[in-house]
């Protein structure tokens, strides 16, 4: 199953601060296995892993969260866990690998994938990136992954689409910022519009000369840098250069510039993935992940035993401990050895704020 | 202020598993400093202490709290610190102590405290209590002390009161039994009822003769018991009889006969009590205790620190760690080290549910 010249490119560098007070500093979401044995990032890994060997696999993420990286993904050659010595968002992190591995291999078709997302269908995923990739590596195609809307989300991009060129593959007329509740409604209900994934899938090619066009400045230090891999120089290159590239996106740096030329000469694809995507984005959607669905009403217990009376819709996540819920509904509850998350399922968005208070107040034990 | 032959009894056998899981077999609520640094046996004690030496202080409870209370009370005679082989509600409990004070002085008054009870002025507390063991030294008096109604509680027995005798002595003209909510309305809008402490004071005299009056077979039981203290056989003496002994409240065995009497011929008053009493019975109780009163809404919180956003009305209490409450109201989260509570205050009185739970389930750990 495994495809010549494609490379996964995990983004790993984010932090996940509506998972407090599991995620931390150091254990951000994606290093977490919130929904099981493995943490998210191994469960990406895993999921790719038919598709590419070990040494094809490139992680970026920052310093802090590195070493656990190496830890969690040991067969993945620690050479290609890159940590970037500040956040720059997601350009010049898949940039830079992209202008890395056209040195190594001029037809590496990237895929990217923020570590932070599960598959409930991985056969189905693996099935949808291979024919992405075949795409991606025919010419200057740029393939995203769209997710069929359930609801008006406003914390998405969204993707509109245009015709089907093939069946389950549509032309994408226009890259949708988040958008307000009043478009996130119009959106759902037009049936044009995919919740924007975060994962592309382009050749190494095609993302460099993207780049060079649209950002040449930034083009230029990520060119840089990567000219000084495998030399003693690299670390030094890298410190100097990445703080100095553009703090952009790569929607916003690529792909927006790229959907506003002509549907058919911008070369964008996207194909719905119908896989059973969660971007595990809240402990609200972690919740509805493991209860089932967005219906549900059973509660998700996470503990050493239970007794539940009256209790319905609550998230209880207490490992080791016997938890006890008497009349207590939609509720999210989260104990770790030094802290206690009191809130409901329709503000867990809000557990942010939590973690801005305690950085504003320095509580770095609690960070 | 101390008074001539007056002897506390604190009745120290119940569970107080309401409180669960802070109080378990044995750390019963009395033995734990729910509202402070002194559990409330201590808080007990040093309120009476004023009133009578500690060799005059007799404590009542069960084989599996007395060690314990051993170590919280060391002033107290450990021999008057009485372990029933088996519980047997509180008629053998204060008769028992009646007619071992008999002997030792003929003249003993004798006032019953529940272990498990606070009173926001201790000094009112020991006024009205003095007058009480005036009133029961003079004569076959027995006074009850009675705490006017806030609320339409079904949770506690009720006096009727009759006419004033003196300045805040009433005659009582009955004792009702917890009522259902239609009841304890009438009685809270009557003012002619007041709640039921717990707390009589009438002599040893007055009380071993009511006895013998209207519970023969407990009161020879008793006497029998009492006979043998100081001497070798009196803890052989205690494990066989006392099991044997009826299973029957004071209130029931003494008090409602007496009360049937003519309201003149029965001898019975109550002082009401303002001293700011509190039984604290449930989570919620002690929410209300320490919030200020039942009209607050700010959080009570017990945590080494604490992040509030839109959260009203709760009590949380996770010593040592950050608790973060946002969105959340009139909620009750209680932790130790092996448990996790969740529940409202609206529904703490059925905390004592998972208790039987885990009775059920011979979930002795967590018991």
């Amino acid at each position: 199953m495994s495809q010549a010249n494609f490379y996964p490119v995990i983004l790993a560098g984010g932090r996940g601060t509506r998972f407090w007070p599991v995620s931390r500093r150091r254990r951000a979401k994606q290093l977490l296995a919130l929904d099981g044995k493995q943490t998210m990032l191994q469960q990406t890994v895993a999921r790719l892993a038919p598709l590419a060997p070990a040494r094809r696999f490139w992680v970026i993420t920052n310093q802090e969260l590195r070493p656990e990286i190496l830890r969690q993904v040991r067969r993945l050659p620690p050479k290609q866990v890159l940590a970037e010595p500040v956040g720059r968002n997601t350009a010049p992190a898949v940039g830079l690998a992209a202008f890395l591995l056209l040195r190594a291999d001029p037809a590496a078709v990237i895929g990217m994938f923020p570590a932070d997302q599960v598959a409930a269908d991985a056969a189905r995923f693996r099935k949808l990136v291979q024919q992405a990739a075949t795409i991606a590596g025919a010419g200057e195609n740029v393939v995203v992954l769209g997710v069929k809307p359930t609801r008006p989300e406003t914390g998405y991009g969204y993707i509109e689409t245009g015709e089907q060129v093939a069946p389950g593959i549509l032309r994408v007329r226009s890259f949708k910022e988040k958008p307000d509740a009043a478009r996130a409604r119009e959106f759902l209900q037009s049936g044009q519009h995919l919740w924007n994934s975060g994962m592309f899938v382009w050749s190494a090619r095609t993302l460099t000369a993207a780049l060079r066009e649209h950002r040449p400045a930034l083009a230029a230090r990520l060119e840089k840098i990567a000219a000084a891999w495998g030399t003693a120089q690299f670390a030094r290159v890298l410190r100097r250069e990445y703080p100095r590239c553009e703090n952009i996106s790569v929607d916003y740096a690529v792909l927006e510039p790229r959907a506003a030329k002509s549907e058919t000469a911008s070369k964008l694809y996207c194909i719905p993935a119908d896989f059973g995507w969660n971007d595990l984005g809240s402990w609200a959607s972690l919740y509805e992940y493991q209860a089932g669905g967005a219906g549900v009403h059973g509660n998700v217990i996470q503990a050493a035993g239970s007794f539940e009376l009256d209790a319905a819709g609550n998230y209880l996540h207490a490992p080791g401990k016997f938890v006890a819920a008497v009349g207590v509904k939609d509720l999210v509850v989260v104990e770790t050895a030094d802290a206690l998350l009191i809130t409901t399922r329709g503000r867990a968005q809000d557990v942010g704020k939590i973690v801005k208070h305690l950085e504003a107040k320095k509580s770095k034990k609690l960070l």
